[in-house]
């Protein structure tokens, strides 16, 4: 499969939530497939916090694919040999969207904490500018897990005439104090490491040696990511052989598993896009700005699908039940779908358990 | 209500799980109550992970009563006018029982690191030494919740003619691997605070300005003492009031709660004891010396109450069931009793939602 990956480059401000100003600002994307000449075959895919717009095929000499290439691909769920499929690298990453270690014009010093607090509504906002830009004005469909869903969603309330339809994924209408526990907990154990320097840390001492609260603050991650069963699951109570069952660090293998991926992370993310990212994920409120949940949703124009997974315990199934009920008051129900799938696997089903849910979304990508 | 704290010597090696050796050591322990003539009317009370033997009332010109207050006293559902209730903080602890941080014999420096891996059968072994020692030979009840439930279910297994009745809440036959992750987090916040220095920390310092990792550890395991229903009803998206939302570190009131429980806690609790204990909490499995479940629990000969609470997410409920079935598998099904409290607060249900099963503990205390 053919991957495009372009940055485009934008001199106007952007206007953010907050009130600030980014400017001039860069989106990374990527796309797969064709567009047709109608245009009326995008879709668009949104990524979650430590996602990016690689979110399919394989680079050259890349043994990893991209992070939902199960779902994406020629005669896959989302079947690029019908749609053309975009995603973005959203603002506040580090993958070559703008982000808080990208320079602060006119300097060539990186923003670091003078970076503006980027929300949902921000990201999305940002991507529908690169859209007009693509001459993209509409789009068959938004797709997304985890805070992808929140920009699905936020996307159907702010743009209610952009797309035909969005599915949501193991998501939510507004983070819940405990999804924002374990964002505390990654957020301190990351400002709380020495090295982190109150936000001047040196990019390359962080590249080389990787900063251990934020490896910490991952495993953090994963425990949320994760569920009772699935650990049980995948590791149970097994020992590492090595270790002794009396050294006071002899380790589990569920210990071991947050070991490698903690260690792992901090190669390939950067502590203050982490630190931005997940503000935006803990503000993230779909009501905000208008009176009511009801009130946001009724702006919604569109056919909703909803998937959520019966273990995930980040976001769990009765907030997008929530979503729902609320659109199916507001007269909605036709439009509206829902479907909680049966899983252990907790909130990373939605990257793993793909089987489950691809013919879902497969059908809710039907022509109407 | 009278408080009895007194410390033991002990010169005999405690012989422990490990193979090692701790000799001397000494255990600090509280007494509520009298002991009656014919001393039928002990209750054994075992605390969890951060508790001491402090269970119950107030000590002079301290606010806080022991953090079992409400269930321990005159009139109360472990009745003080009588019952003999005593209480021993537990080895590798740092209320006065040997830790990591009490001299290692001859030297006066402490063990740190050197002190060996403690169990929860060590616990109870030295448990039960100091009560030969103080002639108790027999127990009416032992009860505790959380690593107390633990030991109450190990008293039952190795010493099954000590007392009548064990009663755990809120915990478990062997520690789950989400419950290990939850540790694993908090331990590697520890661990990688280069003020820990590598166990080589200054009390002092630490006394002063606080182990920072402990603090981020301690903030991971509330997440894991409460639940997503508990946390909502508590705090919701509450935000904190001086603080601004676009602030990359303004606060939400749950975060505001993980702060302050997270600064308090290293000013009362030692790096070294929290590591020692969350290893015993993770290895903690009643089948370990055994051919199986059912073998270790064969060995019981008492009452047995297990209560657990529906949101618990630290023990689940269903590891409480997996001993109630397997005592009944074991034709025990007359002498073992088990409950699932409804509650949405969560592990630490079973310190703080006493209403709800208080009549039960002092149902299951009544003379058979």
């Amino acid at each position: 499969m053919k991957i495009t990956t372009h940055t485009e480059h934008f001199t106007n401000p952007l206007y953010l939530e907050s009130g600030r100003i980014l400017e001039p600002y860069e989106l990374t994307y990527e796309t797969y497939g064709e567009l047709n000449e109608d245009k009326s075959n995008v879709i668009v895919v949104c990524h979650a916090l430590t996602g990016s717009h690689h979110a399919a095929g394989h680079y050259e000499d890349d043994r990893k694919a991209g992070w939902w290439d199960t779902m994406i691909g020629s005669q896959k769920s989302i079947d690029t040999d019908r749609f053309f499929v975009i995603c973005v690298n959203v603002i506040g990453s580090c993958f070559g969207s703008t982000g808080p270690m990208s320079p602060k014009y006119p300097s060539s010093a990186p923003y670091r904490m003078k970076f503006p607090v980027i929300t949902i509504s921000d990201m999305v906002k940002a991507q529908r500018i690169l859209f007009d830009r693509l001459g993209i004005h509409k789009a068959h469909a938004i797709i997304g897990g985890s805070m992808g869903g929140m920009q699905a969603l936020c996307f159907a309330i702010e743009h209610p005439n952009f797309a035909k339809q969005h599915i949501l994924l193991a998501s939510t209408y507004a983070t819940q104090p405990w999804a924002i526990a374990f964002n505390k907990v990654a957020r301190e154990a990351v400002i709380r490491d020495p090295d982190f320097q109150n936000g001047l840390y040196d990019p390359e001492v962080i590249k080389e040696n990787g900063l251990s609260g934020l490896s910490t603050g991952r495993m953090c991650g994963y425990i949320s990511y994760l569920s009772p069963d699935s650990m049980d699951e995948k590791f149970g109570r097994d020992y590492v052989q090595t270790d002794g069952l009396y050294e006071l660090f002899g380790r589990f293998q569920v210990e071991r598993y947050l070991d490698y991926n903690g260690l792992n992370f901090v190669n390939w993310f950067d502590p203050l896009s982490f630190l931005y990212i997940t503000k935006a994920i803990n503000i993230f409120d779909a009501s905000r700005n208008y009176d009511s949940l009801e009130d946001s949703l009724s702006r919604i124009n569109s056919e909703i699908t909803l998937i959520s997974f019966a273990s995930d315990l980040l976001f769990l199934p009765k907030e997008m039940q929530t979503i729902y009920d609320t659109l199916c008051n507001l007269g909605r129900e036709k439009e509206t779908h829902y479907l909680e799938i049966e899983s252990t696997y907790g909130h990373d089903a939605f990257l793993v358990e793909i089987d489950k849910f691809a013919h879902y979304v497969q059908k809710a990508l039907e022509e109407k």
